[in-house]
């Protein structure tokens, strides 16, 4: 089935904020065959709001729209909907006491604007958003086409797209099955591997489909397909994954779409091990990729953000000496840092970085972008330390981001090896 | 004048990949006054992408498209390019060499499928990528009206928005002049807001206008219009943020558009304080915020992750005891933890978490969402403790992100106080 989705706000065309419902909805409804096959992103205005419901329509039996639900000025929705589905609005009990309950555990008071929250269109019913004022609606045009409207913040969207998805899939029952597979790959860059696979995606059957998603120095890839037989498409995506494992070897990360944290603190909890950074460029960003994930509190014991010399030296007992010769950003000092992340906390699994990640700061022999990584592991008293230099390009964000994912896969590899 | 987007990719579609371009985009073209009046998301699919760009010169004189550009099989909207403009696809000299200096800069062999980036429609006119191998492509009808293709890429999209924005200006001299101002307020909530400025915003002329934008624990607030006469719009923009300021009073954080970390560098720069992190819960990601600020490293000194009780006894000299009769999550041991910051890493200014960030380890005691804060400042060897514990909503990352912008309040406003 297809979905049509409708993003509706101001602040996403001005820019200011960025619309992150979409992803959120297509990876929900994708899980069941289902596709996202039209976005459009319309003002808070009435008649943008009907003319995309009416395209929106045209391609799909079912729309779902998130924002334009706010308590200010600019959200004219559900005004809107009432005029498209009929209608007017009226104080929705189990809303108003839904929005009370929220507001007392934030330990605020009700005022009147968050009180207008609880206004629904008569002609849809509620589900209640347990985690936001606005609530999430559910229209029905006489042809059987539905329209959600769902909040507009996405840790609310988020929240309620389970059941919103659930009571499409009773309403809309497929007879089709879908089925994926994820490979993590490293040490390929996207065309690299489009080459290296190409006799073989030249092969592959129609009812299969090959898609390349790539990350700073990674790549996610996915093979998926539909099919009224569940068993027939489960077992072609099955094959079509071992294939590909066999055909790319060792540079295959992981056989789940996992990102590289998961797959180090999966690791990592296997063996035993605990973890600790020692960031210079990364700035926390490595300790931050970790402990975003749930349960890293087993296994991260902690880390350190060593932006200065004199915290190199105090805290990662880097010697002074290698910080003169060599400089801050060199492999001596990055190995030093990793050995001494271990000491400082105990843990048994460390990455360090060190770099140039500009734009300001570069120079002819160390450029922005330049980054020197290690990790170091301990095991039986013994400590092994393996270090690589990598020349990122793009932003201070790119440099930092790539650098995350290449420090996670060092850490990674050494532990694999060991 | 309004620009229409079209971006371009199943796996934006997918849900794979969040769509940041339009908001580059948007706010390139924001600053002289255009609008982004309609975003389209589309699969690489030529009828798709066709269908898009009928539409959008219907609503608008310039389309720019994003995506659609790579490199592997599914990219084939160079080819439907050629449909819409005319042309055939041919060799470029100058893409050639740009991405001959790319790949031998990033130590890598040229490859079939990256050499052919360097075909071109013969229908456009080329503007150089210099971050990446896709060429952005200038296409013009007869009508005058212009489509812009631009790579994928958030930072080759980013780097490249500067120039064809002037390319535009130049084709498209427009008589309007734009003005804007940006407030952050701390301290209130959008509703709460909203109301205390209902009666102001009641009154404001048609030519200005008012949007919120909130964001976890803080909200952007942003006066613009749009006049022939660059002097009255400038001033009154300039009036309705003078009249914002004296209603809002202290809440007001800043009087541009800047992150809660960067009024607090600025405000250590102007003040010579260094700053450091003692992060639990927040694992990192205050100093990640941070750092990711060019400059950030003339007043960061560093920080410590201390995940781990072990970990805060070791290096922020946390009492067992307290740990033990307060438990981690608790505000005599997050002031310890900020004390600690300082005498750690030897910046005068540090921010202190520690709570719990979910989905797991709540206690109807200390339940998810619950985080103690402290920041503590150093001036003429006397150090000063403030601290807070806040209750927040949401996701696990939504936890950490509003504890990370309460932590860079708390420091900002016990520096401002000093």
């Amino acid at each position: 089935m297809n979905i049509s989705v409708i993003v509706i706000g101001d602040e996403i065309l001005l820019g200011q904020v960025i619309d992150t419902n979409t992803s959120a909805i297509a990876k929900s409804v994708g899980k069941y065959g289902w596709r996202v096959n039209d976005v459009q992103v319309v003002a808070d205005d009435a008649e943008a709001i009907l003319r995309a419901i009416d395209r929106g329509f045209r391609n799909s039996d079912v729309i779902i729209s998130t924002g334009g639900l706010g308590p200010t000025k600019d959200d004219i929705t559900k005004l809107t909907l009432c005029r498209k589905f009929g209608g007017t609005l009226v104080e929705d009990k189990s809303v108003l006491k839904n929005i009370e309950n929220l507001v007392s555990r934030r330990k605020m008071k009700l005022n009147d604007l968050t009180r207008a929250q609880a206004m629904v269109p008569t002609s849809c019913s509620v589900i209640q958003n347990t985690v936001g004022t606005a609530p999430v609606m559910w229209f029905e045009t006489p042809e059987a086409k539905v329209l959600v409207a769902m909040p507009g913040v996405p840790f609310e969207t988020l929240t309620a797209l389970p059941e919103v998805v659930n009571l499409l899939r009773e309403k809309f029952p497929s007879p089709d099955h879908y089925a994926h597979a994820t490979l993590m790959v490293g040490d390929f860059t996207e065309s690299a591997l489009a080459e290296h696979l190409a006799d073989w995606e030249e092969k592959l059957p129609p009812h299969l489909h090959l898609a390349y998603l790539p990350q700073p120095r990674l790549i996610r890839l996915r093979i998926d397909g539909t099919h009224t037989d569940r068993q027939f498409i489960e077992s072609e995506v099955e094959r079509a994954k071992n294939e590909l494992v066999s055909l790319i070897g060792s540079a295959v990360l992981a056989t789940q779409d996992l990102t590289p944290a998961e797959i180090l603190l999966e690791e990592c909890r296997k063996t035993s091990m605990t973890l600790a950074t020692a960031e210079s460029c990364t700035g926390g960003n490595i300790a931050h990729t970790l402990t975003l994930i749930p349960g890293a509190s087993d296994i991260v014991a902690g880390g350190i953000v060593s932006y200065s010399n004199d915290v190199k030296m105090r805290l990662l007992k880097v010697r002074a000496s290698d910080l003169e010769t060599h400089g801050a950003v060199s492999i001596p000092v990055v190995e030093q840092m990793a050995k001494g992340a271990l000491q400082a906390t105990g843990a048994t699994l460390s990455m360090a970085t060190s770099g140039i990640a500009g734009p300001g700061g570069g120079t002819p022999e160390k450029p922005v972008g330049m980054v020197c990584i290690a990790a170091a592991l301990c095991q039986e008293g013994n400590v092994k330390v393996v270090s690589e230099t990598d020349y990122f390009t793009g932003t201070r964000k790119r440099v930092i981001d790539s650098a995350t994912t290449r420090a996670l896969l060092l850490a990674l590899r050494l532990l694999r090896k060991s």
